[in-house]
């Protein structure tokens, strides 16, 4: 199959001292290796030569709105739809605050229980300050919870524990039939599966960089508003950046057309060159190969689990549809945490959520099927031998 | 002056082509040697090799109560006041927002028309959100505003245009003395000239990471609360990072106590190790060295430009009392724009404001006595010759 793989050669894009096999890339994801360079380049020939004129002359002004239609591209974006600003939380309190806003008929956000839990806390705290609701409801019941109060169904495309991925396209319709709106958490999915917003009917979106996409740590997140909806919508965070002429000083603030005014503060020039080149490898892989490879490499660890790992007392729990999931496979097992830190000393990365999920995120440009091969493997040592049982790996707090 | 100097040795720390005199290191300072070092340190050992663990074993986690403690150290605070995160203008809306929801019966944030436009332009989007009253007076006229509907006063302690400082501890008291709370916006100062926070009573701050402070573009900002307050405040954009226990995954938010509760998303990691840097060697030269010899920097350029810009149409707007301005002199000029693109050009950066404010500013840590003198020099030259009146110094946009 590694022979096979179209997209095989991207391995070597990354910097990889072959010391682990990384499954955690749907945490954080690997080091482009030019990325490094870019870095590099940026902090001593812009920032340290061309200091403030990189603003205008380096393009770091405009980065935000470039990227950010690169990652438009990459998730079925329209141009203009999509730009790169602030954090994943942030970028959700903006959108679920204009949303509430801007259909006062309508007070409450749906969502499910096992969305991610900042989408839930954001969603709280701006729901307590607009004096709104967020109706919290099981996945199975999302559609019957629909109704003409709803402003927003508000989900994450590929849950964050199971690997479970939403019909995009269904969920958008049911929103739609009723009048809500649809805003969609990308984290899990961009870079990681193919995805279509304007096709599946998505309003909004919001994703993360330091996923699958390989921004960085801490790389900055990205925000999607659908054409149709940039003239309803506002920014409550009007920063100087999201202004008409910021350049200008006026005293009242006047909102930039389109996506330029959900910029708030100064962006983060260095982080967005980065994160710059985690995109154009996923653009030069394809995001249509790239979530084919996903399809497969997940595909061959859920086979290998049942095979290997279930008799030891795992259970999958990501869909065996591999249209409805993502690129992680999640197995559970009661010892969970101590596994993956045992499996961690044996050069397999994972990680581990709680209750009892051990997450294996499988990125498709530097996972190997050979990789999967031998992770599946040492696991199972890992149990057979009872090493996850040594005191060592049942103390420490869990891998952010 | 420059033999004189204590920390003239600092200037080597930075990167200097020598082809220019830097006079914008208010705008984006100047790039010091060691963060290029560490920046690659952290690219390709951290985020490359460590990977996810860096999260605990690189202390990506707590770099920003880390390096927020520090730059507390700078300014005045007490540790555990002070934490990076976000942009100026995104904590600037969590603080305003706190203090209006937490004093429902003060329905008002009083400032002036000179603040900094991103400051005014949140201001207008938070009490329009909650239904309150932004009220913009003439610096004069504070004081006599203040009245006890004032929820919050809210300054930028240096302007942005004149360079003029504020009495933190007289505005400071002035507002408490009707129960209002303060909130400073330190971008223009930090790093600039000596802030006792604590000793002058300021009970809120933000600032900006890539003036002064030297954290390179788009480097994220800082916000203070102080001690007293942070149990009355809530942070209003409840990201998983300010939860009590983000990675036990809980439904609910419960927020950390402390400073900790003022995160939202997940810290930039690789900009926070660069802001650290520039911090470290301010805390290195003492914030009080430093004060002085921007009081004595400027005290230098007001001096030489009464002498000859003065007599060229220059009129100094900042003030001759080193204690009331900030490390910045801005002469007015109506032809300001051309000239000091036409100065740029002669090798002296500096930029301009509308309507008619050319800014210099002289960042202690890397600008020398004979560096005035010879900006002076060339801008005097540059109108002596006319030659700001050529068309290529008229047709452009301002720098940023």
């Amino acid at each position: 199959m590694d022979v096979a793989d179209p997209i095989a050669g991207f391995r070597e894009r990354f910097l990889d001292d072959g010391s682990t096999i990384y499954l955690d890339g749907n945490s954080m994801g690997r080091l482009p290796k030019a990325a490094l360079a870019r870095l590099q380049e940026m902090a001593e020939h812009e920032w340290g030569t061309i200091l403030v004129r990189g603003w205008t002359e380096s393009g770091w002004m405009e980065s935000p709105l470039r990227v950010g239609d690169r990652i438009g591209e990459l998730i079925g974006a329209a141009p203009g739809e999509v730009i790169i600003a602030d954090s994943t939380s942030v970028n959700l309190f903006k959108l679920v605050t204009a949303v509430l806003r801007a259909r006062p008929q309508r007070n409450v956000v749906l969502t499910e229980g096992s969305n991610f839990p900042t989408d839930l806390y954001i969603a709280q705290g701006v729901v307590d300050m607009l004096g709104c609701e967020l109706r919290v409801v099981e996945r199975a019941a999302l559609r019957d919870a629909l109704d003409e109060r709803t402003a927003l169904l508000f989900l994450t495309h590929v849950d964050f524990r199971t690997g479970e991925r939403h019909d995009m396209a269904a969920m958008s319709a049911a929103a739609h039939a009723v009048g809500a709106l649809t805003l969609w958490d990308l984290s899990h999915s961009a870079g990681a599966v193919e995805i279509q917003l304007q096709r599946d009917g998505a309003d909004l979106a919001v994703g993360c960089g330091y996923k699958y996409l390989n921004g960085g740590p801490g790389s900055p997140a990205f925000l999607h508003v659908s054409t149709a909806l940039q003239r309803d919508l506002r920014n409550p965070i009007q920063g100087w950046l999201g202004h008409a002429t910021p350049f200008t000083f006026q005293p009242d603030y006047r909102p930039a057309a389109g996506i330029r005014g959900w910029m708030s503060g100064s962006p983060p020039v260095l982080a967005i060159g980065a994160l710059a080149v985690g995109v154009e490898l996923h653009l030069e892989a394809g995001p249509r190969v790239v979530g084919e490879k996903a399809a497969q490499l997940t595909e061959v660890f859920i086979r290998l689990a049942r095979a290997r790992l279930c008799p030891l007392g795992f259970e999958v729990a990501t869909p065996d549809d591999p249209a409805r999931r993502g690129a992680q496979v999640s197995v559970r097992h009661p010892e969970g945490l101590a596994i993956v830190r045992a499996a961690g000393d044996r050069g397999v990365i994972g990680d581990f959520r709680p209750p009892d999920v051990c997450r294996f995120g499988l990125a498709p440009l530097y996972t190997r099927f050979v990789d999967i091969w031998e992770s599946v493997e040492r696991i199972a040592d890992v149990v057979e031998r009872g090493t996850h049982k040594l005191p060592r790996y049942r103390q420490e707090a869990p891998i952010p």
